[in-house]
Parts: structure tokens; sequence; C-alpha cells
């Protein structure tokens, strides 16, 4: 049975990761349900604002097999009345025997859950892949959550002497194929991107989620423009691909909180130099994605600029969370160690 | 037999290994002797210039075991006279029925071993394990027999964004006590260490290969300073810890000219991004060795100066050949791509 049910878990987790980008601000959530004799009898994933909960998906797909079966999901199931009704009514009236979480809900409005179902006669277990679901699919939302802003990953490539562009300016490109088409991946994952007037003046960038051959993807990010400047007329992130947003500051919390109005949940940084060493000197990046491409270029600009550090012992610290080759480029992500 | 000959052949990379930094202009070979039951009854490695060879050393220590048996040696036998009697006389001498060996010896002075040992009557057996030892402890000495001239690996420590320091200069520590003591240990394995006056000016390095506790190794690397500038009185590559060579000029080919006259084969470049730039420039860095810490600076120094690149189709293309963490950092090793 507990085979079974880590088996349920990490298809739970991949049916998150397929929503992640969609359902802000609503959290990522996937489910399965097991019948009574431990078979998957029916699975789901958290809909757009305003659709479906995943347990609620997942149980109309079991439909009658749920009863005396076991639902496996990877948050703690809500019990409050939000625009959908709560899950826990839900997952009384299908009559699950037992339902398997891996992270409680921080949410104070929504938390409770557990609690809820045990009054319903459900038998409730937490914790399992907690870890892998909280660095994963909800490590934004939980972020969020918690921190009363959007997770924000900045994001760069770079030659391996650090120069995200040649001395001309010249940056096509610095990083291959291979990680150019996980960033676009990236890219349907996150609620917007952000960068400064000065990288649409100076780069021009559509910031849209594209295929290899250029074909704009069925959802794309938000795209956030901040500071004071006027943009040029015709600039690609004015066209209709998609939404975008102008933020007259670069001050980062004021951008950050003009987001979490909106709903933004997780942010991608692709500034330049000026933007990112902002956001840096302020603590407001969560994570440092960095494409480090095998040429040099011994000119050029830096990825960052100015953070608020003068001397060697004021150094940003991070620690490395993984490191893995994309195509022929290193993938480094990195996270501020606090204090 | 198979698995016992490559088990000796592993054996005598490692003494071969030990032995790197201390054979120059020789190269550094280790040889493990099978009697002829395929028991390990002798090993060696080549001793400092003068002394006695790898197979000379083994074979002295298997004494009559060796008779029927196989000496299993990393580099093919030399058969000429040089300093030291030819290796392939005293194997024949010694009475070993076959000599396995990985890498053929591409010196015209000293090649033939092979045919020479078969003359004798010896079985000989090429190629095993050839690729790790070309990569491991042959490859600066088989570069600088192709090339005529020392293998160049370039190596800095640098901040996430790419700093060598902070934007008042310091720079104590940008890379972690793990990173620093295998860099140690790394110059203890080279012939010489490289620097412009530039560096000795602003930094004052010692450039010897030290102990976490300061003190110096046994065996310390050549202190060579390029450039045309007078280095300050009192400056610490001028102590006694170690020799010092001062080359007037900063051109490489003329650096790595002289170097490779005095029997240099392996060189670790240290300076500083002007230097680094022009070795990158002239094409005569042939390995590039970065511990990148996980910190962000956002100003000072960049590792690497003007190296001949205006824009991006112009950059000097490596590939990756190794990506390990070193304690916090990432250590990444490339190799230029050479058309």
């Amino acid at each position: 049975m507990e085979d079974s049910l880590a088996a349920a878990m990490r298809s739970a987790v991949a049916l998150a990761e397929q929503v992640r980008g969609s359902t802000s601000p609503n959290p990522p959530v996937g489910c399965v349900v097991l019948d009574a004799a431990g078979l998957p009898v029916g699975e789901g994933a958290t809909q757009p604002p305003g659709g479906a909960h995943a347990e609620v998906v997942a149980l109309r797909a079991a439909g009658e097999r749920a009863r005396g079966g076991t639902a496996v999901v990877t948050l703690e199931p809500c019990a409050h009345h939000g625009r959908t009704p709560p899950c826990t009514d839900a997952l009384i009236a299908a009559g699950v025997s037992k339902v398997v979480y891996a992270v409680a809900d921080p949410n104070p409005v929504a938390a409770g859950g557990a609690r809820t179902l045990q009054s319903g006669g459900i038998e409730t277990q937490a914790g399992l892949l907690a870890d892998e679901v909280s660095k994963g699919p909800l490590r934004a939302w939980l972020h969020a959550v918690k921190h009363g802003r959007p997770h924000v990953t900045w994001k760069y490539a770079a030659s391996l002497d650090g120069r995200v562009a040649a001395a001309d300016g010249s940056s096509r490109w610095v990083s291959s194929a291979v990680s150019r088409a996980e960033v676009h991946e990236l890219r349907t994952r996150v609620d917007a991107i952000v960068v400064g007037t000065g990288t649409v003046r100076v780069d021009d960038p559509a910031l849209t989620a594209r295929a290899a051959d250029g074909t704009p993807g069925a959802r794309q990010p938000l795209r956030v423009v901040v500071g004071r400047s006027d943009l040029p007329e015709g600039a690609r992130v004015l066209d209709d691909t998609a939404e975008t947003l102008l933020v007259r500051t670069r001050e980062p919390a004021e951008v950050l909180a003009a987001l979490h109005a909106r709903g933004v949940v997780d942010v991608l940084l692709e500034g330049g130099p000026t933007l990112a060493g902002a956001f840096v000197a302020a603590g407001l990046v969560d994570r440092v994605l960095v494409y480090l491409a095998p040429s040099l270029l011994g000119g050029g600009p830096v990825a960052l600029g100015a953070s608020g550090v003068s001397t060697i012992t004021e150094a940003h610290r991070l620690a490395v969370e993984e490191v893995t080759m994309s195509g022929p480029d290193v993938r480094i992500s990195a996270v501020p160690v606090r204090n």
C-alpha cells in the first residue's frame, strides 16, 4: 500500500507541474484517486482561476469507484468557500475513506482542511513527498503565501567569463539552442516576466514563450516593463501576442507589490544589470538561474550591476541547489543564504 | 588475466599522478610489474630528472620475480640513451615475457621501444586505458611534445556574476577554503605558475603551494613573473621559498618559448585580466579551470580582459569537459574547440 501511495503522489506531482503557471493566484495542485483496492481510478489538476480544484476533477473522473478509496493530493484540501465550494465537502460526499497529502496549507483562510475531513470520518495522512512538492510545483506559491509577495527567479545567460553580450552589444546567441528552448519552456510556467525599460530600448525583446520555429505558445506569461522612461513606439512587448503591464517605478518592492495585487505568484526577472542589481540589493531575488555558455568574450556588459556591495565581506551569499548541463551549457541554480 | 592487467594499469596511473610535477621535462610515468602468475611484485614511478625511470624502479623492486612476468606501464618504454640507459634494455635483461603500455611514445627520439622489445622476444600490447592516461598524468607532456611548448591551464576564481574581486579590490576570499586547498594541491603538480607584474604589484601573492596552516609544501613550482615593469622591493615572489623567473615580455608565445627552453611542460596561468586576455587572444590557453563561488558582487574586476573579440560570433568557443562541486563552489573545466 505504501508503494502505491508514493507512486500516486509522484503522479500528482507531475499533474501539478503540468498546470504550473496557469492557476495563480491559486496553487498548482495535483490529485490522484485510488479505489478501495489501491488502484488509480481518477486524476486531476487545478483548473484556471474560477475552475475546479484538483480534487474535484479527480473525483469526477473516479465517480463511484472513489467510495472507500483514497485521495492522494499534493496540498491539504481546502475547507473554505472561495470561488469554488470547499474540496473537503466534495471528498466527504464522494465517500473516500482516506486522504493523503504532501504539504499542509499555510494559508490561514484555506487551512483546517484535515480537521474538517477528520470530523467527517475520513482518515488523513500528511507529509508524503512533502520536500519534493514544496521545492517543486508549490515552491513559488508557498513563498508568496509566506512572504506576501511573488517568488522571484533572476535568470541570465552569460559566457564563462561572465559577459551577457560582446563588446559591440551583440548577444545572439550567448547560450545554446537547448538552453534557449529551456527558457521558453520556463516562461510558460511562470506568471510574469519582468524587464526594465532599458532592456526594451536596447534589445527590443518579445518576452513571449515560443517554440524553436518562433511560434508563440498557447499560454503566455504577463509581460512586465518597469521604469519611468517611455517605451519606443513599435516595441515588440507592445504587440498583441501577450498582455503587457507597465509599472512606472524601478523600486523592486513597489514592482512586486503591484504584481502581488494582480495575483502574480511566480516572477521571472530577465532584466539588465541595473534592474537585477536593484533586486539583489533589496534582497528580493529568491533564486538565481544561470546558463553559462562555454565561451570567452573578454569584453562587453556583465550580468549584475551595483547591488550594494563595496567590499568582499559584504558579498551576497548563495548556496548552489543544482548544477546540470543544458546542452553544451552549464546550468546553475542557487538560492540566497539568509541569516 | 585481463582484469589483473587493467587493475595494474590503474595502479600505474595512480603512481604516475603522484610524481606529476616532479619529472619535467621527462614524462610522469607509472609502472607495475606482475610475476608469471599475474600477481603484482613491484611498482615504480619516474624519478626526478637524472634519476631512474618508472620501469627500472619497478623492476628493481620485483627482482627475480619479474622473470616470465609482465610489465604494465603508462607510456611505451624508451629505447634511447638519454641521461639514463634505455628502459627496453632493463626489461629484456629482467626477462619479462610481456610489456603492456597505455600510450605510444610520440617523441621521435625515444620512440621505437615496442619494436626493440619485440626484437628482444618480448610480447607487447598497446592502448590499455590509453584515454585515461592521455587525459590524466600524460596530458601536459603529450601536449608539449606535440606542440613544442608547455600546456597552459588558465585558472581563476570568481563570484557567480563573474567578478574576481569586489569593487574595492578585496578578494580574500572569493572562493571557499576547499577550493583554495585544491588550488594549492594543483600548484604542487605543475612546473610553473605564471602571473604578470601587475598582479605582483596589486596582490603581492606568494605563488607557493601551501598547506591550510600556511606551511610551504616540500615541492614548489617555478614562479614566473612576466612583463617589463620592475617588481616592488620586498615582493613576496622574491623571497627564497621557491625559485622565481622574471621574463621581460608579456607576449605569450615568447613567455612559453622561454619556459619550454627551461624544460617546463605544465603551466598554471594565474594572471590578471590583461595577461589572461593576451593568452586567450593568442590561442595559448589549453584549459580553463574556473572556481565559481556562490556569491554575487555586482561590481569589481572581471577575470578576462580584451582578448580579440568584438562581436559575439568571434567568441572563443570552448567545450566543458568536467563540472564538479568543490565544497560550496562550482568547478568547471573547459577546453578550447579548435577547428
